[in-house]
């Protein structure tokens, strides 16, 4: 992607990013060669007017009428979205999230490769999960310097979170994933996944029956 | 909450209060007793105004000006979010995902109480996961009508996902919290976790060195 490409891209397009990528997955799994805007736009709940749109912010692809080459269209969202390269995660937190997430199928389909775990649990310092060494936490920087590691999983405990963003950030990791339920502050890109805050909206959807999002 | 009040909640308002929530939870766990919106707004990246006017959604809560009381404005926005009573769930798919839920502190401290695991395989059926059982999927329907229970966790293979969705929905289930990378149809109220889109997000915003959200 050229630089002025990304500046087009307002967050909301960005959001809507890994949905297209998510809907071209499966129409290429499913076998699909070919989809047109308005098909496309009806499978995501929006127009065919929002999703060229949004796709003339990265310089188009395919031509309107005769549809979209499903193929073509996945490869070029992947590379704009840099999921077609490899990127080195770390996870801070050996506990019920961060021992799920080391094996988390969704990093090896999107090229991502859990080097190691990182705890201040004497218990599981030295031990592996899931064949990935679990390390102690005042090891943290070092192995992110050493390792060049792209992203810091954040699966601690609340009171830790921040320090542990801080860290990482003086030690160059590129970006945060954050499944600590508060809103961290750093220097880097951060995506939180605040469950809590995912069950709250439902329970609060039951008991209002509110349906559509 | 009165029937009229929930009308005047916009989805943009309703996502917003399990925020508001997880910041009094923090506030009040700090030991703080009173806070301005003001000051909740310049925590939580808003308006002063605009937590007022979110507010007014729901009736007001104190006055402005001397600021809210935190326990009692944490207590409304609980109830509001009914999570001050006990929610009933049972998890589709013991697999990485599903196995971690089943522990996950949010459930607790939620009143949400995890009754049972289902799975296809029968290598898990009959066993337990942190003290809960693991039931054959086909025993599904049953169990959530005899257990009326209020939420369905999908932590199944994508292809298995709508069909579980379905046979939920026919049992009674009141709403579904969705681990799989799908958009699941359902007359029930959905929270989706998408964990790819969240990760692709990340990746995108590491690339275009996107900081903002």
């Amino acid at each position: 992607m050229s630089s002025t490409m990304q500046n087009k891209a307002s967050l909301p397009v960005i959001k809507r990013l890994p949905k297209y990528y998510r809907y071209l997955s499966n129409l290429q799994a499913d076998g699909r060669d070919k989809i047109s805007s308005s098909e496309l736009a009806r499978m995501m709940g929006t127009t065919a007017s929002q999703v060229r749109q949004d796709f003339n912010c990265f310089g188009g692809f395919g031509q309107q009428g005769y549809g979209y080459n499903v193929r073509t269209l996945l490869s070029e969202i992947k590379s704009i979205l840099a999921l077609d390269r490899e990127h080195s995660v770390v996870i801070v937190g050996a506990g019920n999230i961060g021992h799920a997430l080391t094996n988390f199928e969704g990093f090896a389909s999107a090229g991502f490769k859990v080097l190691a775990l990182f705890d201040v649990n004497p218990e599981l310092v030295g031990k592996e999960i899931k064949g990935r060494p679990v390390y102690a936490s005042s090891e943290l920087e070092d192995f992110i310097r050493t390792h060049d590691v792209d992203i810091g999983v954040i699966a601690a405990r609340r009171s830790a979170a921040q320090g542990i963003a801080d860290r990482m950030v003086q030690a160059g990791i590129k970006g945060i994933w954050n499944f600590v339920p508060i809103d961290l502050v750093a220097a880097v890109p951060i995506e939180n996944v605040h469950l809590n805050d995912s069950l709250s909206e439902l329970s609060y959807k039951i008991e209002h029956g509110v349906l559509n999002d």
